[in-house]
């Protein structure tokens, strides 16, 4: 078995997913959480200047989704038919969509910008890309969002809400209720018994 | 062969490397330009109400990545090994990322803030992110960003530094001319016959 290792900081944002598939995986993987003060150090080993980073066996990987993919393919998630697996990568690139506006609310320059963005996610963008999966799990039927079975999509945007749920209180939680097929999909895969024993012994982190 | 419908606006953008993998593989295409006018109407037709959009025997795929990757897997440019697949992956994420600074320069409120993102993307991230391509290069040695061979990495990077070009004109190509080897591996896709044969016959246009 490779020797994996994940550099990010204390914090889920773009490693959550990353680290929940390699529990699902069932393997051994160093949790490497950056303190701030060392970062200006540690930046330099990093090929792109920027993590997450997976190295596996001495080869560093960089982008959270070039990294959760490889874990997927490696793993057997990432769909069974190449059309499967475009839409499993639609759906973690629309959750992303989520992810760039919880960005843009932490850098906004003041709290009027601040209240602007998030409003526009909680009554815009939000329910269009929620209802989009509610409309997905709907039509798919499994239960889950690609074909009949687990893929990495589940788990990544899983991590994503779960995330944003903190991240973004209580509107984005208040809002997720409103889609009950993805919130119960949530749940589901919060429920997987590898992702839950990993999220019970987690650092605990708001971002 | 299935039918493949591509759905954009008369612009390069997200939809280039897109219609490159297409011509590269050799399969007929409708090459949807969408006009601005009637878009209105159109985006009703598109699952998460925006393009580029794939249609393949009537099925509609989104997100640009996810779209230019199920190309790849399906027509042998994605990568020999799951590593090789991850490192396309993340050299198309990072190429994503000027792409970002690209828009935020339309997309900027006046002159003054249009003229300091450019300045952050011409004096910092454009020759951090160029000058990891340049290395790549330099120690992959095949002339390819990735193994021995073409993929669809070397395809999506070259059509969105294609696009720089003029988009950013005359500052990224002149950034460009201080990375010898990704200058001219920008070159040498563009001039891979069924590309080649392409870009003679597109639409002119600045985006």
């Amino acid at each position: 078995m490779p020797v994996y290792k994940l550099y990010y900081f204390n914090a889920r944002a773009r490693a959550e997913g990353i680290r929940w598939l390699l529990s699902l995986a069932g393997v051994e993987f160093e949790d490497i959480r950056i303190d701030r003060n060392d970062w200006p150090t540690k930046k330099q080993e990093m090929p792109l200047g920027y993590v997450p980073v997976l190295e596996v066996d001495g080869q560093k990987l960089s982008e959270s989704q070039a990294i959760s993919r490889y874990l997927a393919n490696t793993f057997g998630f990432a769909g069974k038919t190449d059309w499967e697996k475009a839409l499993a990568d639609q759906y973690v690139d629309v959750v992303y969509d989520i992810l760039s506006a919880a960005r843009a609310i932490s850098r906004a320059p003041n709290d009027e910008a601040k209240a602007e963005i998030k409003r526009i996610l909680i009554e815009v963008d939000g329910p269009r890309i929620l209802g989009h999966f509610e409309r997905c799990l709907e039509s798919n039927k499994s239960g889950y969002l690609v074909g009949d079975s687990l893929t990495w999509a589940d788990v990544v945007v899983a991590s994503y809400l779960d995330s944003f749920i903190d991240r973004i209180s209580p509107e984005f939680g208040e809002l997720l209720e409103k889609f009950p097929k993805i919130r119960a999909h949530l749940d589901k895969v919060r429920a997987i018994p590898q992702i839950a024993a990993f999220i019970a012994k987690r650092p605990k982190t708001v971002l």
